[in-house]
């Protein structure tokens, strides 16, 4: 008995955080035990790891250190939280995991994608979910909401500039060509109701 | 010009932190300009993670966790004190460095020697001192010594126990080994200024 591990992944503002509670909400009315989580956190150490990426200036860290970090949060992230419940039997619905890394530290970032995936190697034995879901927007509508957001707070690294949350974008479609298997894209325009409705639909197989 | 990079290293209660001291003072009435530092820390952002390794349950990090934690922190020592130094003519002297996480993450802790210096990689381009000083105490010496230290408080990492110390020990003896260049091996017994005169001759050649 394992249970399934389930990604929501995409850039700044297309609505992962409202779709993994609308996801979890979903596949519990189906049955099924399910955990919500996040990244950077997910775990006690993972949450104070958080802290130390999201908070203080741009240039708080170089793109290694940064990088190493996330790769140390996730490490914590799978130990205490996403194995313990998928060797449970249970559903996990994340926003975020490695591919976020890939697509902000890699394609975006400067640090190469071999080198990356070393990281998780050490950190997490190279766990992958079982589906990623790439939600995409068209970019003007992601800059658009994007832009609306910062009128609020935004972190260190949702704060850079347009040009890196559109190489952001790119890398994430480009990993999702190269696995097909694990990736499905998702249209995050529209009702939040009927974007659930494609997320649903794009687990049916598992 | 170039600062020369000088690195001591050694189990618990060796007398690095005493030796660190000296050494500076002693190259300093040389006519060098000398930075004291250590590891894990020696930045502001590398302090706060050594918090995060130091603190807590002794199980807090999985073993791969801490040492992407130890590479974050050595990249963030190196980007932000050690490198600036160097390139402005400073002798720094550390108090551990990456061989530290070679022997307690990898040596002791079950992490591949590859691996780890691929995280160094990451971090910290692989920068690596101009000259290692391994400070070696007889095994029976240094378990007397650790546990007098232990009386008072020690770490999460200091302890734990004599096998775990004994294996550091070992790795430490065998990377020297293999890198006689970069290492020098120092007697760490008698008066803390023998030892300290010892320190400076294995540094003549710098």
């Amino acid at each position: 008995m394992r249970g399934r591990f389930i990604a929501l992944e995409g850039g700044e503002g297309v609505g992962k955080s409202t779709q993994v509670k609308a996801l979890a909400a979903a596949l519990r009315t189906r049955g099924h035990d399910v955990i919500e989580t996040r990244e950077p956190g997910g775990s006690e150490g993972a949450e104070a790891i958080r802290k130390l990426l999201l908070e203080g200036s741009a240039d708080r860290w170089t793109p290694g250190a940064e990088a190493l970090l996330f790769a140390a949060a996730r490490a914590d992230h799978v130990a205490k939280t996403i194995r313990p419940a998928l060797e449970a039997g249970a559903w996990v619905v994340t926003d975020r995991f490695l591919d976020s890394s890939l697509a902000y530290q890699g394609g975006a970032g400067g640090i190469s994608i071999g080198q990356l995936r070393q990281l998780h190697q050490v950190g997490s034995v190279g766990l992958l979910p079982d589906r990623t879901l790439l939600l995409t927007l068209p970019s003007e509508e992601a800059a658009r909401r994007a832009e609306a957001r910062d009128r609020g707070a935004s972190d260190r690294i949702g704060g850079r500039d347009a040009d890196y949350h559109l190489r952001v974008a790119e890398a994430f479609t480009l990993l999702a060509t190269q696995e097909p298997d694990r990736f499905r894209l998702i249209d995050a325009l529209g009702d939040a109701e009927i974007v659930t409705e494609r997320l649903l639909a794009a687990l049916e197989d598992l």
